[in-house]
């Protein structure tokens, strides 16, 4: 058996609050954390106010056996931590001149004098333990706040990282028991947030082991799942099972897992296939073949790409009839045709991919609202043209995003010679 | 007189709390209410569970008049913010069938049915206000708990954005009293950061008014000024005066300012000049083509682009000859130059970009490294070719991007007259 352990993770500077850094510090060690089987119950981040960071340090301790605390631990006048952690504890701050000496070392280890200012950074709650920094003149703080741990770690993130691996995980890593988190992303698309969580509620409910969770980013919708072990194996095994089931439901919606793109998955059917594809854009302006080609290897099936931003082009490049273009526009069902057809006979590829339509802001109409898009996918069997109304509150870069999307998609159930969605 | 207000912002979602996604909103929503005077005491970041959302909430209230809260708004059994900000506030929650109408409608117009779990985004506690959502189904909430105001908005950034500018930032701007601080970026591109620095070291001092700094993002430097006063126009002159300082010194390495991309600045200068461009590229694969088209208008001087990635589609859609393909290789000085003008010559455009690189990871030589990029540019005086090694340790992505915006900069001095950076 193993007790399920918590943390709070606060983050220290006026940078953070002002909203001029992102804080990164927080998420790489909520998930180091997970992957030693300890939740997060939250991230807060303060100012540099010795007032508020007493009071968050006391209602971690309060709420978490675990406290991270990162930034605050620098030689000027605004890094509070120590002076904040101190009055947490209830206990006065001392000077180890043990540790000035280890401060003067670093600096002299670079051929330099160590500032007067840096002393400070030698000052320690007592009753707390330094941890010694290998990269950065900042120790850190080990303290104990009745029954819940403390450690204070700088604020910089290659410090930070480095002392968290040498000097934290381990200890915290013995004191979670080997309970282990694992954690998979299965990447969806081609359905709503809302379809797919009707399809896996029950998975979703609280309380349960593995959990899962929904998250939706232009268009893409990814299932995470978090499972939770005494063993790596155990969490590993219920993860396994609970994504077999989620796959069953969900099926051809589900492209990839954790940080695969459709481009990838694309890249990795055609080249299994020993097939190629070639890319004739107008609206999505290059930004199919930028996807294909962002693919390392790429160039095994990837021939070429056209962008016809002019009707001209369109004709000389592509073959585009110029009586087609007069009589339906540029964004119309025929010349998305005429476009995939002209594209997979010139380039010779397998496949050939067309898009035409309108990205807006400008350029829509009533028949034409910006937003519509025509999609064509040739390949030996003939050439198949969809309509999408990609949704007229898009800005110009998402409708393009989620064009290049739904294009890619379609090779991707082509290739699997699964129907997918219907075009809308 | 103004009374100072301060907010505490409160972002919402196991995906955040376990590290998966990092917070950008509340950087984000710290700069903006900055900019309108309030200070921001600090970020919460709370899992999907209600309780601890209710008391973050119930806490933020207690200590801070606004409180902002993003994410939870979904249509999934995970998205809490609803129920949460009820029981804060005491009240049960309501369906508001006026504003199941609204998001069917958003479905609607997307040609699609509103799913029936959507309907519980039109739930809201009672005595609250929505907030509409012009580019989501998820509706916003504008709520009281004693003397604070609490917004809730969607965890979408581009979402959460919008809402925030129209819906939140005029209220807060006009509760707060004025406006005290403004901001903008000056983008550069074309020379490092440390250099850039150096120029501007004293303006980069500690304790003047207006501040300044430098970030550096896949070679674009952006120069910061903040700048503080009684009122916006006070504020705004202490930044124009600073601005025009640094003008003076940077010169043509200043492309724009705040958002504006170097594609925009570009499309800009082609469309002063009644000015057409046309691209070629190789190993950045419809990268340039991509960012040009990006702008709205583009089609006004953007007329095509050929990805040619295969020797066969260079010597067909370009005229490259097959010899000199074969003596010199793809990635080459006289095949970028043959790229350009063939392209030039195709399209009939007055200006010709051509690409051909090792973008990596594969594919690098001891005499052509992973990195190195030919980059031609031709017009009426004929064609430029200039030679890069872009840096090995950067990955294909980072090569890629690093190429299109060089290739867009010496378009950009080239529309400008101005000698510019010399190839490196």
């Amino acid at each position: 058996m193993f007790t399920p352990m918590d943390a709070v993770l606060l983050s220290i500077g006026n940078e953070l609050t002002l909203g001029e850094t992102v804080d990164t510090n927080s998420a790489w060690l909520a998930q180091r954390l997970a992957e030693i089987g300890i939740g997060v119950l939250r991230h807060v981040t303060v100012a540099d106010e010795i007032d508020p960071i007493r009071r968050q340090i006391e209602m971690a301790a309060a709420d978490a056996e675990v406290v991270l605390i990162t930034g605050g631990l620098g030689p000027t006048a605004d890094d509070l931590t120590r002076n904040a952690l101190a009055a947490a504890m209830g206990v006065e701050l001392v000077l180890r001149p043990e540790w000035v000496e280890r401060i003067r070392v670093f600096f002299t280890g670079r051929g330099r004098d160590m500032p007067e200012a840096n002393a400070v950074q030698a000052v320690f709650p007592v009753g707390s333990d330094p941890i010694e920094n290998t990269c950065g003149t900042a120790p850190g703080i080990r303290a104990l706040i009745r029954r819940s741990i403390v450690f204070a770690l700088p604020g910089v993130p290659r410090e930070m990282r480095e002392m968290f691996e040498r000097s934290v995980r381990p200890e915290l890593a013995s004191a979670a028991g080997g309970a282990v988190l694992v954690a998979t992303v299965l990447n969806c698309f081609g359905a709503g947030e809302s379809d797919i969580g009707e399809k896996i509620a029950d998975l979703m409910a609280r309380g349960r082991n593995p959990t899962v969770g929904t998250t939706a980013k232009q268009g893409i919708i990814g299932v995470r799942i978090h499972s939770r072990g005494r063993s790596a194996d155990e969490a590993r095994e219920l993860l396994e099972r609970t994504e077999v089931e989620i796959r069953r439901r969900l099926r051809w919606m589900i492209y990839g897992r954790d940080s695969e793109t459709l481009a990838e998955v694309v890249g990795r059917l055609l080249a299994a296939g020993g097939k190629t594809v070639a890319t004739a854009e107008s609206c999505t302006g290059g930004l199919i073949a930028q996807k294909l080609t962002d693919v390392s290897g790429s160039s095994q099936y990837f021939l070429e790409g056209v962008v016809t931003y002019s009707n001209a082009a369109k004709t000389r490049m592509l073959g585009v009839p110029a009586n087609l273009l007069a009589e339906h526009g540029a964004v119309s069902e025929p010349v998305a045709r005429a476009m995939a057809e002209g594209c997979r006979k010139a380039s010779a590829a397998d496949y050939a991919i067309s898009a035409t339509g309108i990205a807006g802001p400008k350029g829509g109409s009533t028949d034409k609202p910006v937003g519509l898009v025509y999609l064509g996918l040739a390949d030996a069997a003939g050439c198949e043209v969809t309509r999408h109304l990609i949704g007229r509150f898009l800005d110009r870069t998402d409708i393009r995003e989620r064009a290049a999307s739904i294009a890619l998609n379609r090779l991707r159930l082509r290739l699997l010679g699964e129907p997918g969605e219907p075009s809308r």
